[in-house]
């Protein structure tokens, strides 16, 4: 019987998987903004001598994969899965990136709730008995995304003062068994939430009811007070997302406002680097975790969090038929010491 | 520490979760085909009264999972999580079939091995004891798939005689802790294995070699003779897929052509609905898995199949860059007893 659920949502673990090592790349815009001492590589330009975008893609998730596996000083043959996923059509980035690493992949779709969903299962699977060591991670890349997602860059089209840059970056982190943290402790896993956005350029307001239940639903769960966390890091809602989240959990009555940090709004200067309403992607979160958070875990700065990637789960296809924007987000409980 | 894990590749479950109900839906071409009584439901038409195939694809899916939860008669609140995927870009079908739901989920692709990678997670979470009640599920669409894969359906393009035909169809398998079988006792997951095959048009020669690699270390793995099963039964090799998987078997000593049937092949008759080389489609391996494989062992004409889905991780803009086919392969083992 599942003696680990708490309730719907979450789980705890009985022995806590620990982070071992993290890894994480990023391209040259992201590596010119506030968070740039964290990340691991930050790229000179955005291909990486490949030929394409969607090829350079692919080249900085596999060598994030192969960098955190080299950190941890772990040889490949120790590690047992990785869970990885991306923005790309039919998830290209991961399966070419993790073609040539010969470890059993199960491949996921969460949009740019990718990384939090890849560290759930990686945890569970390993609290679970069934891996001693898993890798999570994610990708995207601003140019391929711009291709796939919306108008070729060479255009030069004019985005709306709602919309989100893609962030070109991945991460990638190894969870193990064994460890001294900081450990995963618990996971709420979301539900699909969709309240009717249907304005691709404006994914923070299609996604933060979102983040703002699956948010609800670990506190609820959990019994765990807002205050034993340093900060609430959603994925990537950007400036209008992460308000419209504030507010709609400050109407629930979960006063967090003071708590909630954003991985888009981190990851670029609001007035130098103006990119409107913040990062996204999969790798923003991803990078953003993998680089800034975990080290400021590492050394102390912060000491637990509660890390919500959430994800937009539509395509071109759907808002040309009219549909709304169904989203998730999945929490991840993070503590430097148990 | 991982208790479960038996080698690389494959690991053993302590309390194998049953499969205690599923479901399976299809198009009008399946539901000729020689499998038709074995479907729950066989659709008249390819849009069920939806106006895009893309929102008939997601009817299906929505259909099928409410219909194995209505046939186990559980409350929806019984059911912890639902695993799915499928093949429109960003996993379409799923977010949308989901978003009604309200049950906690996590996306999968694998392309056509999804209903195995689906199976395989949810085995894993429930025996680790993280839920008692969890949905595997994946679609896919003929008119969805061509449309988005290859040609406008409409300029009536001359097939490749090595093509496969994307079934129409969706299974949903309802796993749990408590049950009285049919059980999952191991799962092997795959690798991706990538022999160099660009055409687009032979999946099965792209996917025949993962295939076999997964069932290889399936049977190192675990030391099961092949003789333990009734069936070694891949995804959707289709008739030449499978002629080469049986062929790179026999090379390396593993006598099993006997065993070897495939979900491509069985679904429509080679003859009378000449589709050339076979089935393709994640709805191919889950509506037969659900459909067919399920009921005969349910009725006892079959007691152990190792159900070994295949899916090939190209894209289009990976085949127009002149990339392979990258390949994988899932294997789960199913028992009547244990």
């Amino acid at each position: 019987m599942a003696n680990k659920k708490i309730t719907k949502q979450t789980v705890k673990f009985d022995n806590p998987p620990s982070i071992i090592q993290t890894s994480s790349i990023v391209g040259p815009k992201e590596g010119d903004g506030p968070l740039s001492r964290y990340f691991d590589e930050i790229l000179k330009d955005e291909l990486w001598d490949e030929k394409s975008w969607e090829k350079a893609e692919s080249k900085i998730l596999r060598e994030c994969i192969n960098k955190v596996i080299k950190k941890s000083g772990k040889p490949f043959t120790d590690i047992d899965y990785i869970f990885a996923g991306d923005l790309l059509n039919q998830c290209l980035s991961s399966n070419f990136a993790i073609r040539e690493t010969d470890i059993p992949f199960f491949g996921l779709y969460g949009a740019c709730s990718t990384m939090a969903e890849a560290l759930s299962l990686a945890a569970m699977i390993i609290d679970g008995g069934f891996a001693n060591n898993v890798i999570s991670a994610a990708s995207s890349h601003f140019c391929s995304a711009e291709k796939q997602f919306r108008f070729p860059l060479e255009l030069g089209t004019q985005r709306a003062l709602t919309s989100q840059w893609t962030v070109t970056g991945t991460g990638a982190t190894l969870l193990s068994s064994t460890g001294s943290g900081p450990y995963i402790t618990h996971v709420t896993t979301g539900r699909i939430i969709d309240m009717g956005i249907n304005d691709a350029n404006n994914m923070g307001a299609a996604m933060a009811p979102a983040a703002a239940d699956t948010i609800s639903a670990h506190f609820d769960n959990t019994g765990i007070y807002p205050d034993n966390y340093d900060y609430i890091v959603t994925g990537d809602l950007g400036y209008i997302g992460l308000e419209i989240a504030s507010d709609i959990l400050s109407k629930a009555g979960l006063k967090v406002s003071d708590k909630l940090i954003d991985c888009g709004v981190m990851i670029f200067d609001r007035e130098r680097q103006d990119v409107h309403a913040g990062g996204s992607g999969c790798g923003c979160s991803a990078s953003v975790f993998n680089g800034y958070l975990y080290k400021e875990i590492i050394t102390g700065n912060l000491k637990n969090i509660l890390f919500v990637a959430t994800g937009a789960l539509m395509n071109t296809t759907s808002i040309q038929q009219g549909e709304s924007i169904p989203s998730i987000a999945h929490a991840v409980s993070i503590r430097k010491n148990l």
